[in-house]
């Protein structure tokens, strides 16, 4: 086995795609106007948070990137129902229905791309409820949204970590790297809707009894870069020790964090032994891997070795804070 | 001025490509099951509509054709926020909020779709809360899903059209062919917020006051395509007369039929007279043109000449009934 540097790790994910192409995300947020006094949270956030009396509805739409639709228009499909629960689950909320875009240029590809929804459909409990169909267009694409709702003193947002909280990950390590899309490791599709709803409601579980101070979930970007997007959002750092992650005995740690795991959280909490805990018991592998600090930087830790992996003060990975 | 025959207005509009892209809707809808018992309507409707206690929350997307997205961007980004906000209007509702997902390749088209969006946020006073962007995609395109709301007797559906119901229906008349693509009747970009908003509330009015049995707002498919769709879902058919349809003084009826209106709407009611009243207080020309009929098929009339526009029992529009 190769040894991993530090340096090559940062060198490796400042490059690495699922985080460079969320780059410009902060450049379109002028176009958006802030119009409505009944928007809680939104850019930056997982799932958009609105108003509603005593809840809180939850909005939010994924797009499938046409590089994975190219790849495997089936799990590209059961990908963007799971992407979309997991942008709901991460707020602590429930999810209701989604709505999907479906453009294709082929019956061949519109069948796997529907056999793939209606999968993550049956998995997941989530209905599509309607949408809109291009059956001409020269690609492929689906892009979904989904309306979830929240109690609205249990919602998680991504904004607000604070500085001297612990940074706990939470992902389910019982999974294989999906052979036709090598960034994506699957711990789904083989597993009942049982399971998959215990471990989907750990967010709920933790936002409703205030356990954590911000959350996310483990998106293309992989966990570090994730994390990422959290701190700068909260406008925060944190220091992170790579020996105490939680990694899949069959992947080396550089490859596991480009990954997107098929179910995984990042959060931020005063009780962190409480909440890996409570992910213990909603069936996924938690651990505490660093703290937030008031400095705008992701530091990375090996016994002596330490490196920046994003300096917010000059990088940016969304631009959004 | 040429005269038109009844049989080229239906063969026109038979072949009209903005009616014949519906066709494959229905085959999908057998990877979308059906497995929330919250789910109050879904396919066929121009929103779907989800119980809440005492209140429906509407959820709807749509996707900006790609031909109009080549043809003009920012006129593009500004229809995703029209087509949007009216199908939320239509059923009824107010809207509440979007999310988006946009894939471009080039940053010139980023901005144009971008302004166009923006300029259709402050026209229509509904903001876009998150969404997805692919930075990085072989093509440009934009689709938007709108969350809104409405009171639960309120609701106006396309699925409830009854025989002896007038057909009605409500366009504003004042605009002129969009410049770039010459199936877009434009009527609201030079027109104040507020005059848009009473002209956009005519609907949630009428469905308070339940004086409509079922309606929707006119779309790509056009007037008749659109009526097609409502009867089609209902699994009625109706009677037009099309000497009573409002048309812009600008244009031929063969024209006008294929135009996506800038505000338009379709009802059936037992007090045609009334609806008439409403939205004419509300800013549209309004009439009735037409009576819902048991048979299921749409047939016009000119004078003494009569037509089969679609045979439902033989032909479909979206196949969803």
């Amino acid at each position: 086995m190769v040894t991993m540097t530090i340096e090559s790790l940062v060198s490796e994910l400042r490059s690495f795609v699922g985080i460079t192409r969320k780059r410009s995300i902060g450049d379109m947020l002028g176009y958006f106007p802030d119009i409505s006094d009944k928007v809680i949270a939104d850019f930056g956030e997982d799932a958009a948070v609105i108003d509603n009396g005593d809840e809180v509805l939850l909005l939010a739409a994924d797009g499938i990137w046409s590089v994975l639709m190219d790849a495997d228009p089936e799990w590209a499909g059961y990908c963007a129902v799971l992407v979309n629960v997991h942008d709901i689950a991460a707020m602590g909320g429930t999810p209701i229905a989604m709505v999907d875009v479906l453009s294709v240029n082929s019956p061949e590809v519109t069948d796997a791309v529907l056999r793939g929804v209606k999968r993550g459909i049956e998995k997941f409990g989530v209905p599509i409820v309607g949408g809109h169909l291009h059956p001409d267009t020269p690609y492929s694409a689906l892009d979904v949204a989904i309306l979830g709702k929240a109690r609205k003193d249990g919602v998680i947002l991504s904004s607000t970590a604070e500085p001297g909280d612990s940074v706990v990950v939470a992902v389910d390590l019982d999974g294989t790297v999906h052979p036709s899309f090598r960034i994506n490791f699957d711990s789904t599709s083989h597993k009942d809707r049982e399971t998959l709803a215990r471990q989907i409601s750990s967010m709920r579980a933790l936002g409703e009894r205030k356990l954590v101070t911000a959350g996310k979930d483990i998106s293309n970007p992989g966990m570090l870069g994730t994390l990422g997007m959290l701190l700068e959002t909260s406008g925060v750092g944190a220091v992170v020790d790579l020996d105490a992650i939680p990694v899949p005995e069959s992947l080396n740690l550089v490859d596991w964090m480009k990954m997107y795991p098929g179910m995984g959280f990042v959060v931020t909490t005063r009780d962190p032994s409480e909440v890996v805990d409570v992910f213990g018991k909603h069936g996924l592998s938690a651990a505490r891997i660093g703290r937030v600090i008031e400095e705008r930087r992701l530091e990375v830790v090996k016994g002596e070795e330490r490196a920046v992996l994003f300096d917010f003060e000059r990088d940016r990975v969304t631009g959004i804070n």
